[in-house]
């Protein structure tokens, strides 16, 4: 394929920036995100560094005119608050031209937690209004590169974490799931090749930080999380659709790996894959970074029982209320610091709702005790909604989810 | 799987040694062979400098009284020169293991030269003397990674010299053939991951000279060359036989793909892969290293006419003979330097006659032209056999040799 006229020419700014060592003092990459001092990451800062966009109102307005549905929760609250070639995507779908989605996870661990749910909680709210297709890859090879576990570890983890994400009520009609392992070879590998060639060492140091004593299956990694960027690595799709454009929802640290997708996308024939970017879902402790699989009393898990719910909020949620009641009345909870209101604005639909309690907690009349108690009723309800949801999911649902199969009624 | 014993700790001593700058003026790795000053390659520095052994005529005996066959003029001309545990794979062998064959070809040309042959040659008389499975990796990806063909390009090519490689006469309920770019993924993917977990950038950059301006795809290729040393990359052929040793005839270029791979095979619990190395076949115009596919003149081609052959081997092929037939009668040809004498103790098969040819012909009582004229024959009746041979090659033979299937058969 010839590539689209002058598209080749563009080049991702920042590709070669090296994004492992910071002179900002934050680190935000595939592996690792910390903030500066123990801070609060500075988005604004990653925005720049990065070079994609911040998603204005104006955009999230176009989204609920061209699907004729509120905005989600997420992007409503930026949740999802930075992107690249969003807007292409809808003109494009304007113009009635289709696209496809393209999400993923690394299946590291058994039990998701509320961070891992995100990016899948709004993909299915996107397929759900923009009736597109949805290919979703679990990186069980990255996994195996980077941790300590068998390749058969991998794979068992990455169908358990399929049951979660089915859970989450993607349209069978529409979705392909797929493992690396099992799915790499034939039309994917060819694009990995291609890929691969693109990309000099010195890019992928630029771009991953990669070192000397980094084994080389790091060095060949990116390559497997780019190409489903590219209608042509599923034949089973979208075979003659080559022209397709694909939109991936991701937390903001899978940015290096799609800047230098869109780096080769044109090369290869393709439209760069556009990207819709979400911000990290705090740990219960405070806003610096992450939440840690190595720390369960970082995060709920979808797996947690409601007095587990309970005790984690009440015990390690961080409060920015006062320390005495008396001065919490005078003062009121400084919200930008507040755990219990954070979770609350991912989690809480009612913009009513949220709104009274960031008045009367800001305003001491509340007191944390009373947004926790609501955080837990709104979590407990969350978790229990997926666990039931969960258990439904058979082993055949997950085989027929992640059959190589055509997809005949995926758009529309 | 665990680790034999011991084995593990065995490393490979030089597989750290950088061997793309040599100290000794020679350069030899899988893209480049040449000699120090456009002279000879000079192979016991190579032995030495890669760690391999020397195949000595002990070794040959005993596959003489391990097969009850004469040795093929490869082993017992020196052309097959050097070895790793080739006596362990003979061992084995007569304590009853069995153990299968593994080579491969680079699909850069459409036509094969006589250079290109020798592996599938001796192969061939490996398999039929020991009666062993064979598996036979063409490397399309290899090829489009280094060269500037396009996939579909370097996919055709693997197809067309798989018709060579047929009409060399491998035995199809032994052989399994196959081209990467339609062959990884599945187990032979798994394998590959787990090979690249074990090989850093730096350890592979000694061993193949990579450089920071290189691209991935290089850096990513060798585990694609590694893995058919391992049994379980082919599940419909060694299921359950995950102890089966690995033997690779291949020209002493390609050693440094599997120093890496003995380096790593038993940390993954398999035999190390012994190997049986060739000499590399000198051009026409003199023995300074391996043939270039960019000079015609420089190597014969299975598809040369009986009357290229000829004008080839008139004009080009470099004589060792005197420069006068007086100056020739009295001093004789320089047999070291002769290509006409070094052809035909590659190829012409009577011992008895090849020994009188150097001595007339060393004497000066034989001329150039009249040895020319008996190689022209062996060259003109070789080709023009594979050429009938290959003409035989069906499309559908070829699907049949790659198709991924058991061979029940295939021992014994």
């Amino acid at each position: 394929m010839a590539p689209p006229p002058a598209a080749a020419e563009q080049i991702e700014t920042t590709t070669t920036t090296a994004i492992h060592e910071e002179d900002d003092g934050q680190v935000v990459n595939p592996w690792e995100v910390s903030a500066k001092d123990g801070g609060k990451i500075d988005y604004d800062k990653l925005i720049d560094r990065f070079g994609c966009q911040r998603l204005d109102h104006a955009l999230i307005q176009r989204v609920e005119h061209l699907t004729s549905c509120p905005a989600h929760v997420f992007l409503r609250r930026g949740v999802f608050f930075a992107h690249r070639d969003f807007a292409e995507i809808l003109d494009a779908y304007e113009r009635g031209d289709n696209f496809y989605l393209y999400t993923g996870r690394g299946p590291s661990s058994e039990a998701l937690h509320l961070g891992h749910l995100i990016p899948f909680m709004f993909t299915k709210y996107l397929q759900d209004v923009f009736k597109v297709p949805l290919v979703i890859q679990l990186t069980d090879d990255e996994k195996f590169l980077w941790k300590n576990l068998t390749v058969e570890e991998c794979q068992r983890l990455a169908r358990e974490n399929a049951k979660d994400i089915i859970a989450c009520g993607f349209d069978i009609s529409k979705t392909f799931i797929f493992a690396d392992f099992n799915y790499v070879g034939g039309a994917f590998y060819k694009n990995m090749v291609e890929v691969a060639k693109r990309v000099t060492y010195n890019q992928a140091v630029g771009i991953f930080g990669f070192t000397g004593e980094d084994h080389i299956g790091k060095v060949s990694f990116p390559p497997v999380q780019a190409v489903p960027s590219f209608p042509s690595s599923f034949p089973h799709l979208f075979s003659g659709k080559e022209n397709l454009r694909c939109l991936i929802p991701c937390a903001i640290d899978q940015d290096p790996y799609f800047r230098m997708t869109r780096d080769v996308a044109p090369k290869l024939g393709y439209h760069k894959p556009a990207l819709i970017e979400s911000l990290f879902f705090p740990a219960l402790q405070g806003e610096t970074g992450k939440m840690s699989a190595s720390d369960p009393n970082s995060a709920i898990y979808v797996t947690d029982s409601a007095k587990d719910i309970k005790n984690k909020v009440n015990k390690h949620a961080f409060s920015g209320g006062q320390d005495s009641v008396e001065k919490h009345r005078q003062l009121g909870a400084n919200l930008e610091v507040d755990i219990p209101v954070k979770y609350l604005s991912f989690f809480l639909e009612d913009d009513a709702e949220l709104e009274h309690i960031k008045k009367e907690y800001g305003a001491g009349r509340m007191l944390t005790g009373e947004v926790k108690q609501r955080l837990i009723q709104v979590l407990t309800e969350l978790v229990e909604r997926h666990r039931r949801a969960r258990a439904a999911v058979t082993d055949e649902m997950v085989d027929a989810f992640m059959a190589v199969r055509p997809l005949p009624h995926m758009f529309g």
